[in-house]
């Protein structure tokens, strides 16, 4: 039993057959069905995931995973009172983040709460830009199990032939380019974008039109935290973690919300 | 049992006394006594790890993550074989990786295999170069538990202040410049360095010498393929998963071989 959930844990949104674990753990398919019983009860009471069975041939059991309410609210307000300390404030006004983002055990719940909040979206692939946001995508491709996709701002040799876009730069008003491999990103899939600061818009808006470049198509946009302050030519629909509403920097102090992530729940 | 089993997996390295799993779960003390006994078989028996119990005040388990020899050659067995795809050959004689790099599936093992091989080390942090290494250090660092630092060729300003070192670049022989943010790593760190690909090693001389820089010590070195073509100046001991051996550009045929890292097992 200890076993079977182990496996199902590290392996995410992936059918399995019962026949697959009898054979694997040399066990009777009856005893297997009825520990993935107790296991399904297990994980849906401390609410870690739901396991799903899909019968007839080709059936078996598909886990995803999932993140309390109450659990998420609190850890996005450990969160929000991280990003408040005041000695985060860099000089530009700017936020230093990369502590954050580095750090397995939150960037693990992040991943957890970034999924669950696209439970219903079919996602093929989690795309970002380098390098602040690739710890981040892969947290939430970790926990759909899909492979992420990694856009860069200059042309690496090793990425073979690329496809580039320009966007805005936000903070300036510059025109840049993005790069991605033609490799990386198969025509047709669902993306799902995600970044760790949202500023002006313009790195997601050019993301948005790489996934044209490569006859894919958005499945959602989700942000560390949104800088609330900035004004922006609203092009897309995305859920943030934390909103930071305010940086004073006379007075070294960050004001930060809880973003707007919770709002379709209840 | 279920729910203690995915609590240890989900906390690795991490010291947890029974008196939390009993408030947590609101069982008896000697119940989780028994379940950990149990887990304690299971673990052990598929190999994806250790429970070790210290007792007395302050004592409480502690979950190893570990994978079996076998696993760990079938899993690089199976990459050996995709890196010699022949699709791989990128003008100029460099090799595509990136969609490896960039599967969660595949860098949940990698990182438990170059987590397996520093077992006997003390490691506070995972150091690697941005951007490709960043997947790499981040799945070693989610199996360690312990945060991961990256360092950067170009200067960022959301990093605040940086240190910064010059090394020799190997492609070329330029002497180019690495940066690491000075509130990213404490001083008397152990650190572990994890990169993509070595070839002439001079990005990870310049990693060492950033440790001195921060006052902190190598614990070891782990490449994901180590071009054996290439000639270098060895000033490191490294563990390579793979070993690129030939490049050959006009047949468009790599050779890999699996590295050293089972070179110390039996």
């Amino acid at each position: 039993m200890v076993v079977i959930s182990n496996y199902l844990i590290n392996n995410p949104y992936k059918l399995t057959s019962l026949n697959t674990f009898a054979e694997k753990y040399e066990s009777a398919k009856s005893s297997i069905s009825e520990d993935i019983v107790i296991i399904k009860r297990a994980f849906e009471e401390i609410e870690i995931g739901h396991i799903q069975t899909v019968t007839g041939a080709g059936g078996g059991v598909i886990f995803t995973p999932s993140i309390s309410t109450q659990d998420s609210k609190e850890i996005i307000n450990e969160l929000r009172e991280k990003l408040s300390e005041s000695d985060r404030i860099l000089p530009g006004g700017y936020i230093y983040l990369s502590d954050l983002l580095s750090t397995p055990s939150i960037l693990k719940n992040i991943g957890r709460i970034i999924a669950k909040s696209f439970i219903d979206q079919k996602i093929d692939a989690v795309m970002t830009v380098a390098t602040k946001g690739v710890p981040l995508a892969n947290a939430v491709a970790n926990v759909l199990n899909v492979p992420f996709v990694i856009v860069r701002r200059d042309l690496k040799i090793t990425e073979g032939s690329t496809v580039s876009v320009n966007y805005v730069s936000g903070s300036s008003d510059r025109i840049e380019k993005m790069f991605l491999s033609k490799r990386s990103l198969k025509a047709g899939s669902r993306v799902l974008i995600v970044d760790d600061f949202l500023k002006g818009g313009g790195t997601i808006n050019g993301m948005i039109s790489l996934l044209t470049e490569f006859d894919s198509e958005l499945a959602g946009v989700a942000v560390f935290a949104d800088n609330a302050q900035e004004d922006r030519e609203q092009q897309f629909d995305y859920k943030s973690l934390l909103k930071v509403t305010n940086i004073d920097v006379k007075n070294q102090r960050i004001d930060v919300e809880v973003g707007n992530i919770f709002d379709a729940e209840k």
